[in-house]
């Protein structure tokens, strides 16, 4: 959440001045004990298990690319890379996915504490949460104090209502009551993403004033320095002052004089989509969020933003592929929790594609009498729904990136009778050919129908009109239509386009059928 | 591009000192004449056409919840929110998409000048080249001087290479030398997406001549003051000094002192999604990109990085979805363009999908003798789509996000195949039911085979293990496969997933139905 991440120095405990360099005096004093306390023997078998395990998946790992980088750089940028015996960071992160919670907390306890507490901020709230509660009470205050209480948040709601209590415990009084103020959020809405540590100053204020008011917010945890708000004394949102322009202005103009008004405010209920939306479309490092009365609440920064949009990707990704939402790491989730959300869906689309059966009995008679006709059935509903599949992930990415809205169903649904048509009549083409070549090639003389290859080929070109166009309309619209009633677009997956034009293809194809071969096979 | 965006007084042009408010006073002098200079009525003309196109489209739009937002707020946010005649930036933003290249600039020339400035430098690089070639030559210069160099090397790589000169050409010499520097890297390669105006120091300054330094370095047009980076005379990267730290040093210690120099940086040719996943796993806001030899070249800030992930996960989508990935807004691409993308995946799938009808010549017999095999067939090899479909999404997903690599296929393969075969015994068993219930229903009695149908529900069971096992092993290893031989994960797409399990379901179900009812039925 720290948009100075990776800056150690910005996190100001217990500052002891002496002898230790700056950047790890900056860290709680506390963090010391058994922590990093593995005896060395241990300590170093730990590593080399760490090792192992990193350097096995590390074959196409970034961190080696980024280990040449530095090694070209004029200093030895990577802790101790000469020491065989340490673990590093890097090692620690490649091999992570794979570890146990044993094995994480021994990990951690080999690294430099330095690296270690950088290592733990940067991790996911849910492995900081199993970790806290898997650590023993002794230890969790420490590493609970490292979080900005937007993270702790986090943490919490990870760590499920039964450790609420336990876990809030740890934290000093202000930091509770921020923190439980920031639980009242949904996890999903700006104001379960905000930090409320903003730099805040009065409109009379002088720029000097401002200036050494600002030197001295640097010195609390607050989030960044570099944009300060100007509230009123009701909270009200006045305007915004870059610390740049603050600089550059005239000593004594007052804050008023230099603040931007106009400002880009986002609301603290608003969805974290909306907000990630609002930061691309006005190129945002950090917006201000306000309550209903324009009170200022906290400010949420674009590292945030960056997590939200990947993960709003990969939910809208895994819905599209047909299945519930994951909300964890491939590798992490368990096999369980895996069936269950996989088994779910392709239960109720087993169910759904059971009406294929249900409309081929309705025109067995004809299957019956030309069985050549089943030999193309799957070639023809897979084009309908794999031209679904396609509309359908066109029209869901749009809405995702507020390029096209619910008002535009029109536009879109001409656009897709136009692409349908002519992509339908492509793929008719196409497979008329295969089907009359190989039926001239004597391919079909065996099967009931194939001598009237011909026909049969003219119903496939019509049959992949028909369904190619259709699931162009179903995937193109379903986005919408699921939209109006309130459910998420991408919810209208790949595999749910294609069962639903399953059921109809057949029932073009055979119509289609009944109409050509009248008379002739039917 | 600019990470202080919305922000003026950012672009420091020819400082005129009088009465004009500060931040316009900072735009370019030449930035007036004929751009604005619509007659007034006619103005008010276009303005009214695009607002009727921006409210029939804002019906959800995120717009409308920012200005009740700022309504809310103590003064009046929005430029002129009482005077009906104008047009609000807003408003042009909604109505965006549908408008043509001549009603787009109009709609630039009625906004007030500052904020058609902030509206253009936010559009898309596409946006801004089709623009600037469709102003008349007289008014390219000033429009194309609002951008940073990186954001011209974007709009030049847009416009194409007939156009490269004739743009070139409107630069200043210095801005030019600098375009032409970064043209020389891909677009997607982190020397793409930097900027080169970033604060540099030397290592013996003091904290205090540093900060009077930067001040002056403030005034050109950098891109951040806040993290100022240390070079050797060889411009070699020694550290990074974050400005809040310079401030609360002690004044007269030296950079070298305060600087971190485990610094997290990228090379210049790397890859745009690797970039994106470094500032992730370190939560950083800028970093700074190096060459081979350990030469500081520039900066990627986060703001570009949203535009990547973005960008990256549109791209994953719409290759999943099994087409070509579109490269521009769906609104926005030309109908022809839509359709060679869409038709030339489907015909390769089509071509895919014309096995089953040899795989079902091959069994032909079979369907001859038991049409009732052919009632089950859709339902059966979608099941296998759907959760090779599933299986790939994941994979796919994970691969994005940096949580499952390469060598990690052979944990993945032993995961899925727990789950396929769970997932298919789930399956087989509700679609057994099924069959057998509407069986002693006598719904199949008329039907060749029907009579059999505990026999028929074994067989449905038994393929929906044999097909959503496969395909479920099909979906998870190809995006391994195709990384292995350098293609892009994400084309494991629903569709060809779908197909290749199509085929080889096929083969699993009359198998599985030849041993099943040997004797009884064939």
């Amino acid at each position: 959440m720290c948009p100075d991440g990776g800056e150690p120095g910005e996190r100001d405990g217990d500052p002891v001045e002496d002898a230790v360099p700056e950047a790890i005096a900056d860290k709680p004093a506390e963090l010391t004990g058994e922590i990093a306390a593995l005896p060395p023997e241990e300590a170093s078998k730990v590593a080399a298990e760490i090792r192992a395990v990193a350097e096995q998946r590390s074959e196409d790992s970034d961190a080696v690319e980024l280990i040449d980088l530095q090694k070209s750089g004029p200093l030895p940028l990577l802790t101790r890379p000469e020491d065989d015996d340490s673990l590093t960071a890097d090692e620690l992160r490649d091999a992570w996915p794979l570890l146990d919670l044993d094995e994480r907390s021994d990990g951690l306890r080999v690294l430099p504490r330095e690296d270690a507490e950088d290592f733990f901020i940067a991790l996911t709230a849910t492995d900081q949460a199993a970790l806290l509660l898997h650590f023993r009470p002794g230890q969790r205050r420490q590493w609970m104090r490292l979080l900005e209480p937007d993270d702790v948040a986090d943490v919490i709601q990870e760590a499920g209502d039964e450790n609420r209590a336990r876990l809030l415990d740890l934290l000093d009084a202000p930091t509770r009551k921020e923190v439980t103020a920031l639980l009242a959020y949904a996890e999903d809405e700006a104001g379960g993403l905000m930090s409320t540590r903003y730099a805040r100053l009065r409109p009379q204020m002088t720029a000097d004033e401002a200036i050494s008011y600002l030197r001295r917010q640097a010195r609390d945890k607050i989030e960044t320095i570099y944009y300060a708000y100007v509230l009123d004394p009701d909270q009200h949102l006045l305007g915004v002052v870059s610390f740049r322009d603050l600089f550059a202005a005239e000593p004594r103009k007052v804050v008023a004089d230099i603040m931007e008004t106009n400002v880009v405010r986002v609301s603290d209920e608003m969805d974290q989509e909306t907000v990630s939306r609002i930061f691309a479309e006005h190129d945002l490092t950090v917006v201000p969020v306000v309550d209903k009365d324009g009170k200022m609440k906290g400010i949420v920064t674009v590292d945030d933003i960056v997590d939200v949009v990947q993960e709003e990707a990969t939910e809208d990704a895994q819905k599209f592929g047909g299945m519930e939402a994951l909300d964890m790491p491939y590798l992490a989730s368990s096999r369980r929790d895996m069936i269950r959300k996989r088994a779910r869906w392709l239960t109720i689309l087993l169910i759904g594609e059971m009406l294929t059966a249900t409309a081929l009995g309705f025109f067995q008679h004809a299957l019956d009498e030309v069985t050549i006709l089943a030999l193309f059935l799957p070639l023809i509903i897979s084009s309908g729904g794999n031209s679904g599949s396609q509309a359908s992930t066109l029209v869901i990415r749009a809405m995702a990136l507020g390029e096209v809205r619910a008002a535009d169903w029109w536009l879109v649904f001409r656009r897709e009778i136009a692409i349908g048509i002519v992509l339908g009549l492509i793929l008719g083409v196409v497979a008329s050919i295969r089907v009359m070549v190989w039926g001239a090639a004597g391919a079909y003389h065996h099967i009931h129908g194939g001598e009237h290859y011909m026909l049969i080929g003219a119903t496939v070109a019509g049959s992949l009109v028909g369904c190619v166009l259709w699931g162009t309309l179903m995937g193109s619209m379903l986005p919408f239509v699921l939209r109006r009633v309130g459910a998420d677009p991408a919810s209208a997956s790949a595999p749910l386009v294609a069962t639903l034009v399953d059921v109809s293809g057949i029932i073009i194809y055979f119509t289609i059928a009944h109409v050509i071969l009248a008379g002739v096979l039917l």
